[in-house]
This record gives structure tokens, C-alpha cells and sequence, in this order.
């Protein structure tokens, strides 16, 4: 048996040229004060621990249903819509994933904003489609003539509250973009629980509109991987096609049913950090920042002197690690995901010491 | 806000054209016996349940480590190779859908034998990709000429041991076989723990060979969803591109982990499982069955008169599942996962009902 030599890239000619997506750090030192990745700074519900210790370990010899009736209908119920209307996905990445292979490709372009989650241009490239960026205004606003922008394209994905931006759009105006666009409009709703609004109820008007939700980030379940979408039985069907069997594990499983039946924890939860949020906004504010308005568990954040990259070096210096992207755009801004009243005080703390006059 | 009214395809044409995969069927019943799927009728490792019991639970409000580091370590050491070559994936399938995404469209055929894991197929037609199906031998051994019938292809998927055949073909013929193959040859070793040999020393030789593994069958963790490929570091490297950057939870990867360290329980596992294999072999052979030389925990096993549909058919009347795959190479076959000395008699006790000469 002998090497063989063959100097040609054995890849297709899209994924040879793409950059793949790079996620958040991940860092493993446990006296960081992480807020970078926007996970949810308190645990899990207690019925979710519950559920996972009281789960017979041994049935895990057997493969996990398919197509997670058992969570499907829960989630209907939360929503006012038939088990028929959802899908599971193994984190909500594994759901982009589904709808930009089932509706783009080198004759279909997918469509988005910019700035906005990264992974869409990402996911697009892999599919050897096209992504068309639509850039928002420079306050991160929704452009005019978004459709006509977006034209060609056969998939649309807004995230609404945005990344890394934090704002959301008039419900309206998106409204009136499903309704309009001749498409799929896929509305990445990650961060709608800390939102004052959400589009689920497009479900039940557009049979064009795809709803997809995370676990990670309100439920904080970020180490568990699930998501799930809503849309049209139609639609739902055809990703159906595309989804792998097995895609959410079996512990996933158990874990997220929990989760979703405990909506006093989720409604507790999501209050302290709103209340957070309006504290650290407040104090930067105070600080002269220029905040972006916040409808996540996140505030983009400009400091006085613009100089981002400086506080995001200097906040990680002190072991509070941030999140910076460079660019025309954003290059202005630190992300800071909302953590404890306590990581909260020590960032503003070194905040303060660079920025408060003396 | 009222119902679009469109009456075209949202999605693009290949979807819309294509089946999606069906898995075996996974009943909740919980008194059937279920051997339909090649899962593992012993429990996993005592190992697994005490480190997912001994897991912080308050961890999973954090994102896992996105590359599976702790893991490919363990892996790359259990293979003589080094972290680079080892990528992870959420169940062997989704390393098969990497593969597939990485090396195929529609410039870029895929390849595969016929019969063999219909997922090949599936994943190549979501591509836009043409699959090549190469007849096996009516034996269902290697034909001749292979590279020649997959001549185009970029990809070529070989399941050694196969499904649902349940057989494995000669070492130095594959071995030829990547060597003379101008693309990517990927080796699906979902069951070769429970075979005599395997390719996974490959890698060390080719740097167009992907192996895959599973932790689903010789590890008994079909629920928990974990799968590997092993490949030349440039090969890894694009597919991680390709994957999802959060594909494994956290609970997987900690189960996983001590699975994979507990040596002396697979082996124990394995080797209860070679035994009843043998002697649900001798006792079908005794009833006259066609069995296919198995070096899988399942047989494929053809009834002397040859009628499978009416075996299946009766052990399901007797709470008993099978895997029946119509077709004019496979329809005479029963597929029979190997289960516990306890399940196989009873199916014995049932077939011998049917076949035993009075």
C-alpha cells in the first residue's frame, strides 16, 4: 500500500473557496466572566435536572424518535398550532441549515441583512447559492424598498431582534414583507423572548413564513442543542425531506419537554435580565455610550471614544470577555451579552475606571 | 394580514422532486421486541451513566466545546492517529451528510453499491447530485471493475460491513479500490466492531479515505447521538467547514467520552453479541435458511421458502420486529438485529413454529 499523490483538492469548487463560520469562543477557563456568546447567565429550571436525572439511562441503547412528537405537541400547544406546524432542529442552526438547502441553491439566492447573524452568508455559500445583502440603515433600521432589494432571491432570513445589533423591526413593516415577498421568508426569532413582540402568529396568515426558535438562549439550554421551527404544514413537510433522522438525542429530548412546560421559570428569568439590561444601558449611558436599543439579552454598545477594539482588549484583560466585529459598520460597537447583577457591576466597574471624568 | 394565495413550490426543484429517508420504524410500544434497527440489547457502559450522573446539569446554560477536542483526542489516541484527523459528528449520519455537502452537486456525482444504506441515495439527491449505483454480485459480493462503474464520481460510499446485507468484502480489494479512485472514498464502519478486520489504518496510507464511526450499535448509544470520521488533516479541516459549529451537546459529549475509554465493556458486549450471532446463524441454517455470511450485530436471512414478507409479517404478529426490505435483490431476506439470548429464542420459537419439518 503506498501514499497516494494527487495534488488536486478533492472538494467541490464552493466549499474550497468558503471560509467556514466561525463561532464565539468558546474559552475552557471557568474564572472568566463570559459574555460573549450571549448565554443565559442563570441555570436551567429546575424540572429541566429533574427530568434528566429521573430519565432511565439505559434507554439510550435505543435510537430517539425521529420527529420528537412528544415536544412537537407542547409546542404547538404554546404557539395555538397543530403538531403539523413545527419542526425539531438540533440547536436552531441545525433549522437554518434545513431551510437554506431546501430553498436556495446556484439558481436560488437566499436574501438577508447587514449586518446580521453571519451564518446565513455562510450557510448560502455551502449551497453554492448567492446571498444577496441588504444593507440597513446606518442606525441599523430597516432600508426602503426591501423588496425590491431582495428581488430573485428565494429565501429571506431576518433575524428579528437582530444580531449583533440587538433591534427589532416594526411588526408591520415585516408583515408587509411576507406578504410581499414571492419567496420563503424565514424569521430567526432567537432572541423574541426578551423582545416585546414576535411574529409567531405569522404562522397562522403566510403560508410562506418559517418562525425559528432556540432553546440557548432564554431557556438556557445553549449546552443541550435545541431549536425548533413553525410554518405551513407545506413547508414543514418539505424540510421534513432534509432534516436528519435523528437529529435531537434522546436526553435533548426529555430535557427540552421540561424546559417548555416551566414557563414561571422562563417568565422569572427573562425579568431579571430585562431588568439588567436596563441597569447596565442606564450606566453606560451615563458613560456617554451611544446603545443601540435592545430588544435581546445583549447591548451593542459604542464607548465615547469609539474605540471598541480598546474596551474589548481591556475588559478582556480583566477576564470579561466580550464580543467585537470589526467593519465599517460595527467596528464601533462592543456586544455584551447580559449576565448577573454581579459580572454585570465588575464590567462596569472596569468600564468606569476608562471612561468616567474625573 | 391575509393568506398568500400562491399556488407554486417554495422549494427548489430537488426537494420538491425527492423522498426523504425513512428510518426503521422506531414504535413506542414499549413489550415489543425490538430488532429492527441493529441497536444493542445491553445497556451501555456503567461508565456513561455515572459521568452523565456526576455532570454538572447547571453547565448546559453554556454552549459546548464546538469541536469536540476532549473527544477527538481520546479518538485519535484509540487510532494511532492525531487530533487532525478526527472530526465529530451528531450520529454517523451526520458525517455521511458532511461528506455528501463537501464532495458532491450537480458537477459532482456520488457513488455507492446496490444494495447498501439507502441514506446514500437521499443525500445525494438533496445535493442536485447524481448517485451512481454500482449492482453488487448477486451473492452480494464486489463486482468486478468498480472503479471503471464509478467512473465520474467524486465521492464513492462503501459500507463495509454492509447494510443490510450484513456482509464485508476483502480488505486488499478496498484497499485497491482507494488507491485507484480519483475522488473521496468514504467507508461507512458502523458495524465493524463486530466484524474480523476493518480500514480504519487507512488513513495512515491515503488522504482521499474518510472512515466513519458510530457510537449507535457496538456502544449501545443509539439515543445519545454521536458519530466520527477519521481522514487526512486536509480532508478534516474542509469538513469542518461543512459542520454545524454546535452539532454535539454537552451530555453527548461527556457520555461519549467514558464510553469510549470503558474498553474491557465493549469488548465484553461485543463478544455476547458474536455468540448469539453464531448461534442464531446454526439455528436458522438448521430450519434451512439462506443466510448471508454476517460481520454485523444483525443477519440477513432468507426463509427456505423464500417468502420474507409472510416471516415479517408473523413475528410482528408476535410482537417481534424485523426490518423487511422489498426489492428483487433483498425481498426474499429478513434483516434480524441480534439481540438478547432471551429475544432470539423467542424469534427462534416462532420461526421454528413456521419451518421446522414435523
Amino acid at each position: 500500500m503506498k501514499t497516494k499523490i494527487n495534488k488536486k483538492s478533492y472538494f467541490r469548487q464552493d466549499i474550497e473557496e468558503m471560509d467556514g463560520y466561525t463561532p464565539g469562543e468558546q474559552p475552557k477557563m471557568l474564572n472568566l466572566i463570559k459574555l460573549n456568546t450571549n448565554e443565559n447567565p442563570y441555570p436551567p429550571s429546575p424540572k429541566v435536572l429533574e427530568a434528566i436525572k429521573n430519565f432511565e439511562l439505559n434507554h439510550l441503547r435505543l435510537y430517539p424518535d425521529p420527529l420528537c412528537d412528544g415536544i412537537r405537541d407542547v409546542i404547538a400547544d404554546l404557539h395555538g398550532l397543530k403538531r403539523e406546524n413545527v419542526i425539531a432542529g438540533n440547536g436552531s442552526d441545525d433549522i437554518l441549515t434545513m431551510a437554506v438547502r431546501c430553498f436556495t441553491d446556484n439558481q436560488s439566492p437566499a436574501a438577508c441583512f447587514n449586518p446580521t447573524y453571519s451564518l446565513y452568508t455562510v450557510l448560502a455559500k455551502m449551497q453554492g447559492a448567492k446571498c444577496i445583502r441588504i444593507p440597513l440603515k446606518k442606525d441599523f433600521s430597516l432600508p426602503a424598498n426591501v423588496i425590491k432589494k431582495a428581488d430573485g432571491a428565494n429565501l429571506l432570513l431576518i433575524a428579528r431582534p437582530n444580531s449583533p445589533t440587538g433591534c427589532s423591526y416594526p411588526l408591520k413593516k415585516i408583515a408587509k414583507i411576507c406578504e410581499k415577498f414571492d419567496g420563503t421568508v424565514l424569521i430567526d426569532e432567537a432572541y423574541a423572548d426578551f423582545a416585546g413582540d414576535n411574529c409567531a402568529d405569522f404562522v397562522k396568515c403566510f403560508d410562506n413564513v418559517i418562525i425559528s426558535r432556540t432553546m440557548s438562549k432564554s431557556y438556557s439550554l445553549a449546552g443541550i442543542r435545541f431549536g425548533y421551527a413553525l410554518s405551513s404544514p407545506e413547508i414543514i413537510e418539505g424540510m421534513m425531506k432534509v432534516k436528519d433522522s435523528y437529529n435531537v438525542n434522546m436526553l435533548t429530548q426529555v430535557a427540552v419537554k421540561a424546559a417548555l412546560q416551566d414557563r414561571e421559570y422562563l417568565a422569572k428569568t427573562v425579568a431579571k435580565i430585562l431588568n439588567t439590561r436596563k441597569r447596565l444601558i442606564k450606566e453606560l449611558k451615563a458613560l456617554k455610550f451611544e446603545i443601540v436599543e435592545s430588544d435581546a439579552n445583549f447591548v451593542f454598545a459604542a464607548p465615547p471614544d469609539e474605540d471598541a477594539k480598546k474596551l474589548f482588549n481591556i475588559l478582556r484583560e480583566n477576564q470579561i470577555v466580550t464580543r467585537y466585529f470589526p467593519g465599517r459598520n460595527t467596528g464601533k460597537y462592543v456586544r455584551i451579552s447580559i449576565g448577573t447583577d454581579e459580572q454585570i457591576k465588575k464590567l462596569l466597574e472596569v468600564t468606569k475606571e476608562l471612561y468616567q471624568p474625573r
